[in-house]
């Protein structure tokens, strides 16, 4: 089941309740502080580090791995005056996919999926402040190292532009995580098609209905990350200038990709459970077909055997059975029994069952 | 069915109409005066009780248990000055879930749904003023003593906001307690989906049909509940703080995930019904296939004990049936038909029949 | 099909033209005069008397049964100066559910159904002026004597309303005139579903499909006069009051249960075909093992039977069946017979067949 | 297909091509010029005559007949000031039914549908000026016969009022020409219901599969219809009076009903597909339950004589078939025979298989 | 699958990589500059060639064949002012059909379809400025030669109007590009209904689902290419005249026209699922009709046959099997037979099995 084991109701809202599964991700703060010129980075900063950058112009990004250290996220929801709400959503890791305009920041829910052993989602919150960005992975793997790289370097508009252009780079990086996924799901459909056709069992139509829940699993994420991104498009907000509005346009154009990419995936789904279910079909017309030549062929055959292995007595009566006592008896029924095979291997030949 | 009895046609609107069901839970009316410091308690309140609370500065919340005192209800109504249509909503508990704005007051209806032996649906409805919450339940169990409980506790905000924070603290319970519910459908669903795979009979079918309409009934609830949240969100009535109104967010991102998990249910029962037919298709190849190996592989042979069974007088002439007299004769028919087993079953193994 | 004939391309528009069937109503027109203290009724009026009432204060309640009378519907048409189209719509009584607003009266076109062999819907034409309500009906029973008793007994707010009151309730009535033919309809179903579980035959397909085309054509009904409320709770229209519009509402939720229950069926019938076709293919599966069982046990017996009844000649040689001479030959040709047999039911006992 | 054949890309915009098939339609036009109290015609008018009747006050219905005359269509074009795309569209006959408001004239492309052998549509254009209605059909045949009565006559409204009540009059005309189609089809899917039920064969599912392919096709053609009277319904236009738009709403209100039919045609034979797929399921376990029957019997039957047509010898020794010496072997064997059969005709028929 | 390879994550915006497919067709840049009264072609044109007769007064039409040259279009896109993120759309080719507006410059992505082996969808993008267009098209073919032609000689509005008229004549083309291809579709789709009636096979359900989902691919593309086309219509835009849009209008229509077929298809891709699913299954009720009237007419007969092949000794007691020493017998016993096999067919006749 996708979704993550819910708090009781009646929880206080905005109380943070740390997950089992995500309590073995140790937490830890990557902070970037960069403007134009300079940058100067802490790969395992605390909220004071944070606080004294702060203070500078420039841009702070702060990225925080693992959400298992509950102290260090109200810590920073306190530097950066983030409502509980939003922490909350962070913690628990089951927020639907949205934006969400919170005045002074946004608030963006984003995920992130792998392919592996089974496919994988992360949950990917961002803050989005005016001069600050924070975002916030729940696993381990060290996802946007390459964004790093490009910050370093000053390559391209990267440190140009402003925190709204770096959180566009991480939400293209989200989004263009998805193709990779899709691209191994549409092997495993082709695959599965051609298993439809050649040898459908059980085994087959399971992993169809597997590969169709998580095409709508990822149907039902990728559509509101991309009406997110439409908001973001044509809303109002200030934080996001019109310059960096222009690329979180091709940013939308992939997600319609991916939307489109799923509901091709989904159609041809639905095809190869028909394919599956005519194949199944043909090959009980196939075996019938077989069954029934042989015993339309065999029965009549049976039946003259039977017939001239009754006892009518040929002393009793000449009429009782005298092809027995022919001289060619044997012959002659042998030759019936070849004229009745032979007309119906022709008969079935025409009827292109052979 | 899932509706209780109608009123007959032509019955005057705003007539309470007492349920042979619900008669027998007896009303019992739970009183909650509070502000920031202090707070009163009746549980089994009376409406003079409710009217000298409501002289003081502060909030009320009247809980009321069971509609089968409709004495009491008229009463209440008075004293807030409720409209009778609303009321009627309440007694009859067929109203759809809904938010309406009179003005004065905002009147909710909302379901509670629970499982134990077949899941029960129970209309909670409540009616907001400026400074009074009335909440009505039908049935006895007391679902709320936590919320009067964090009440008594000054826990949270709860104490600090107004009766709009009640309202939402009830409704955010009332959403979440749809998730234990489908937690119990979604493991019948992979209980059932195990069972299509490996014994698919009538009885599946049937359960199967039971859980789906439970899905379409929950979604046929839980829509107009998550427009009623949106409604409250974006509306502008003065009686929902904007400070609330951040909090209904939460319940409506609740609702959201229950609409969610409902569509993901709803895709997976379609599969199961798809694994159920497949399921049957296989079987109904692999009895044929029994079946048509086993009569492929004898026919041929019965055959042939029925040909050296014939009864062709090998006296009257040397044509007739000589390999009767043959020394090996009776080698040679075993041989024979051993030959066309092995081939045949040759011939099943590769066309993996066997 | 559901509507009844159609008037010949190329009739002019407003073309009166009486339905052979509906011939046989004859018309009668029931007039009430009424404001909060006083009451005149003319069980058989005439637009005279119309006239003649209209002239004073108060509201003018025309109830018309059948509409056989052209003449009478023209003359009311000219006193109360309606559109000859509107007039074409109720003659005609295929018109769709609809409200219309023609600035001085509202013309409203609903359905009454009911259930008796067969269900039947009835067109009711309302036509709304500032101070009178013309109600016109087809057939010859009398649905709302139950409003009139409660207009003469001074009843609830009937009597201090105005007209448009009185029009919702003819409204209510109408909608309230669907849950007793709904309910019929649902244990319909309930016995099909039965019935597609435990004998399904043609018979039972053919009523699910009059089932299904029924809710089907009570949906296309149901839905424009949902919307037709709709649009008279949210209109400007002058002629309905807000207190009115207070009572629409809740005749409106009626109409969206009536949805709601159609939709549910709806959903429900989609299963019963699910379950009919798939009880069909458990029959199949239990008939086709039937038959492999019962072949798959005699076939090998019969082929052993078949194999001692050769006549392959002792005599010739030793080599030629000795087992014919066996001093338990016969025993030991039953016991094998009854170990091939045992065995094969122990496997299909195994396999679950048996 | 339902197109006819388009341009090659690259065509210039507003070149007019005769198709092949309506060269054959010989163009011929007819002009009335009426106003209240007069009315001329010419059944084989020119430009010319056109030109001279539209300098007198008055309207003028042109109405072509036929689009093979290039020429005259053209210099029809130049004398009302029509655009060279719209002419290309009449020419054509391929586009989709619309409304078109170009400033000086409303274009309108509508179908016209008959049902003789196979279905047929026409496409007529109306083009609707101030004080000028041009109409132009494919075909020979002469359907609006029946509305110059009308106007010749002074039939009602026709001649009192201006040109756009005469284009309502043409739609009206083309809209009610559907009914008697739609009635045809009524009757067939009533007949392929019948035989769904019946006798199954391949030719009743082409023949619905035809029949579905002609809704759609329907369908595809009378919603763009819809939408483009409500256009006229709702727009601003000055050439349509608001005494010709009440009239308007009784035609779109039977394209409703149109559209109403068209879906519960839909429906219907979805319906028949489930019905004509059941009852080939119904007739496999027919035919099944007979083998099954016929078989089960049968077989055991068979192989008890087989038993005693064993030939192991009683002489060899009294343990060899001893039976065969009994004084009532035989009749004691046909004893056993008819226990065996008698007990599977009770077993199968309190299965119902019988 | 549809998409070409799509860049790693973390790629930055506008970084322009040139696929390998394509790197196969050179790039060619043709120029035309015409006004009312000159027209100056370069089939091999350079930028600097461009820059010079831009800055003469008229029109500049740029087609670049080929996206393999990435320093021709940047340098293009430096001249004219262009975006990177547009650039970038333009060399990836896989941007969704769309129309964006860039203030300065309208950016158009289209696709042209084709139909060889297989049906190949090729990019064409589109940069319309005020007084400039630039189309850039990924194969080799010389699509546009026959507008090039209609510049050249002067033909119809094309040289009387502006670059939005150009860009328009090219829409038509590529719009119109899809009909050719759409008629191949229709026909192999009538070809695999014939083939899903007549010998319905495994092969012919793959080549549905490869039709259906080329179906899907195609609705997917133009749906987004009728949107864009409606954005310029009723768009606010400068750029495109009024006079223009007329022209649009129409290839709206055109757009439109596809849509529909497609629709169509869609539909009768369904039904060819449906005709070949009910085909297999009428195939296996022949199959098992015939194997069900041979084995039940000689069923009965074997067993006739078996019953008087049984050895019971009719010297042991007069009771046995007296029939195997009547005079007529073997005769008696053959009408038996007759009767029997003779009554069976009676009845199939009756039943109509045969």
């Amino acid at each position: 089941m996708p979704y993550k084991a819910y708090p009781p109701p009646g929880t206080p809202p905005g109380t943070l309740r740390e997950g089992p599964e995500r309590a073995a991700v140790p937490s830890r703060l990557n902070i970037i502080w960069y403007d134009k010129t300079e940058l100067e980075e802490f790969s395992e900063g605390t909220v004071a580090d944070c606080q004294k950058l702060a203070a500078r112009a420039g841009f702070l990004w702060m990225h925080l791995t693992g959400v298992s250290n509950i102290e260090l996220l109200q810590a920073l929801g306190r530097f950066l005056d983030l409502h509980p709400l939003a922490l909350e959503d962070v913690v628990e890791g089951r927020a639907p996919t949205k934006v969400e305009d919170y005045d002074s920041f946004l608030f963006m829910v984003t995920r992130l999926v792998q392919v592996g052993n089974g496919q994988t989602e992360e949950q990917i919150s961002l803050f989005l402040g005016p001069r600050f960005l924070l975002s916030i992975q729940e696993s381990d793997t060290d996802h946007f190292e390459i964004i790093r790289e490009r910050l370093r370097h000053k390559q391209g508009l990267i440190r140009q532009s402003g925190v709204d252009y770096l959180a566009y780079t991480l939400l293209d990086y989200i989004v263009d995580s998805w193709f990779p996924v899709l691209e191994t799901f549409g092997d495993r459909l082709e695959e599965l098609e051609d298993r439809a056709i050649q040898r459908p069992d059980a085994k087959t139509m399971e992993q169809v209905q597997e590969l169709r829940r998580s095409f709508f699993r990822l149907r039902r994420l990728i559509w509101p990350l991309r009406d997110a991104l439409n908001t973001l498009l044509r809303g109002e907000n200030q934080l996001i200038t019109d310059h960096t509005r222009l690329y979180l346009r091709d940013c939308y154009d992939h997600a319609f990709q991916v939307v489109d990419l799923l509901e091709n995936y989904r159609e041809v789904t639905a095809g190869v459970v028909e394919v599956y279910l005519s194949s199944l079909s043909i090959r009980l017309n196939e075996i019938m077909k077989m069954l029934t030549v042989i015993a339309t062929i065999f029965i009549p055959l049976t039946f003259i055997t039977g017939l001239y292995g009754m006892n009518f007595s040929p002393e009793a009566s000449p009429w009782n059975m005298p092809e027995l006592r022919w001289r060619f008896g044997y012959l002659y029924a042998l030759g019936v029994m070849l004229m009745v095979s032979g007309g119906l291997i022709i008969y079935f030949r025409r009827k292109k069952w052979l």
